[in-house]
């Protein structure tokens, strides 16, 4: 608990204050939090930005419809146990408290000062709860298991960010937060994959910490190849 | 229903039969079911081997205590909706029918004829529930999910058959009862990772149906690098 406050001194004369010394920039007020079936739309119009973004649209079916029955079925597990959304929103104004504390999770909060304030042409679309809200970007995770280890991890899906809050610093914020996360839980790996030809990318990651592993590559059996081999043998 | 059966013809005169009328080789039973925690030995013991095969055994830090609190937590969620394990079994004789009937999976049988008998050194070591079985293999999977498709998938972490009772088609057989399970429960794919020098294992996916992401990497953060990324930013 605070002391007591002592008596405020005597205000000072106003004076013109040299603008080197005022405070610089915008500040932007950010926050992730879990998302809940009521973002739904908000994240299916997230999905198809990065379908359109990574030009694999012809790829994409998902729906309000299927993502709110998969994502967030009846009788969802606890958070973290299955596929697990964060949502990352940012405001003009500091962020209300919220309720949602979860026994391993509160909502992390972060204030980020610009030189520039965000234009964002979309900000109707993306308003979320609460009048100065818009969201910027999600990142999609769940369990995976390494068996040497006899430890979960997480799996990154997705990691995404709109456009108009790109290079600001949200994508480590979304990434570190699934790393926080398992930390927290004492899990033992963060994994996601990355196009080989996006250097940047790869980058950023080896700075961060992560290895790429060069030799191993991912096998897919999807669509009628998977149910052609579904039906064999037994 | 079948008709009712006409009245036996009368039995012929025994007679000598020519050897190659006889049926050749031998029988192996075999049997694919879901494994619990009494397995977990068996377990250990198959994921140590496939550490020692892979010349990964420096990250190997499992324990039978390990694997048991995280394969087969108390309050486990339903098969098939976290880390789940298959297990491959085989007998001289045929399985009695056991009770794993879950509502999405009963136990898969197959009897494979060979020229040979197999002569398992480690029978003993891997003897399972009933004097005749043996535990000859595994696979480990859990869901995985595609955004794009808005389905969950599964994602195999490990798939591995004892020595001697490779290269007899018990390989194909664990993944394409993970294949039958995907397709059943309406999922999207099976996906898993491959060495890009295991020309044999590519080719043998690629015949199967599976393409090969050929431009994806694998990011991987862990240990000191995880924590290190936990807690910056937040």
């Amino acid at each position: 608990m605070a002391a007591a406050a002592p008596p405020p001194p005597p205000s000072p004369t106003p004076a013109v204050i040299s603008e080197d010394l005022l405070p610089t920039g915008y500040n932007v007020f950010s926050r992730i939090r879990l998302a809940t079936i009521v973002d739904v739309p908000h994240i299916h119009k997230l999905i198809h930005q990065m379908a359109v973004f990574e030009r694999l649209t012809h790829l994409f079916s998902a729906t309000e419809s299927s993502l709110s029955s998969t994502l967030f079925p009846e009788n969802s597990p606890p958070p973290f146990t299955s596929f697990t959304v964060f949502l990352l929103e940012v405001s003009q104004i500091p962020f209300p408290l919220i309720d949602q504390n979860y026994p391993n999770f509160s909502p992390i909060h972060k204030t980020v000062n610009l030189d520039l304030p965000i234009t964002d042409p979309q900000a109707e679309t993306f308003r979320s709860c609460g009048n100065d809200v818009v969201v910027a970007g999600f990142v999609l995770f769940f369990p995976n298991y390494s068996s040497f280890l006899a430890k979960p991890g997480f799996y990154i899906e997705d990691i995404f960010v709109r456009e108009c809050y790109r290079r600001k610093g949200f994508g480590k914020m979304l990434l570190s937060a699934v790393a926080a996360q398992a930390a927290k839980m004492g899990y033992g790996r963060v994994e996601w994959v990355v196009l080989d030809w996006n250097v940047n990318a790869i980058k950023f990651y080896e700075e961060m910490g992560a290895q790429i592993m060069q030799e191993w590559r991912v096998c897919r059996l999807t669509g009628d190849a998977l149910h052609a081999f579904a039906s064999i043998n037994i």
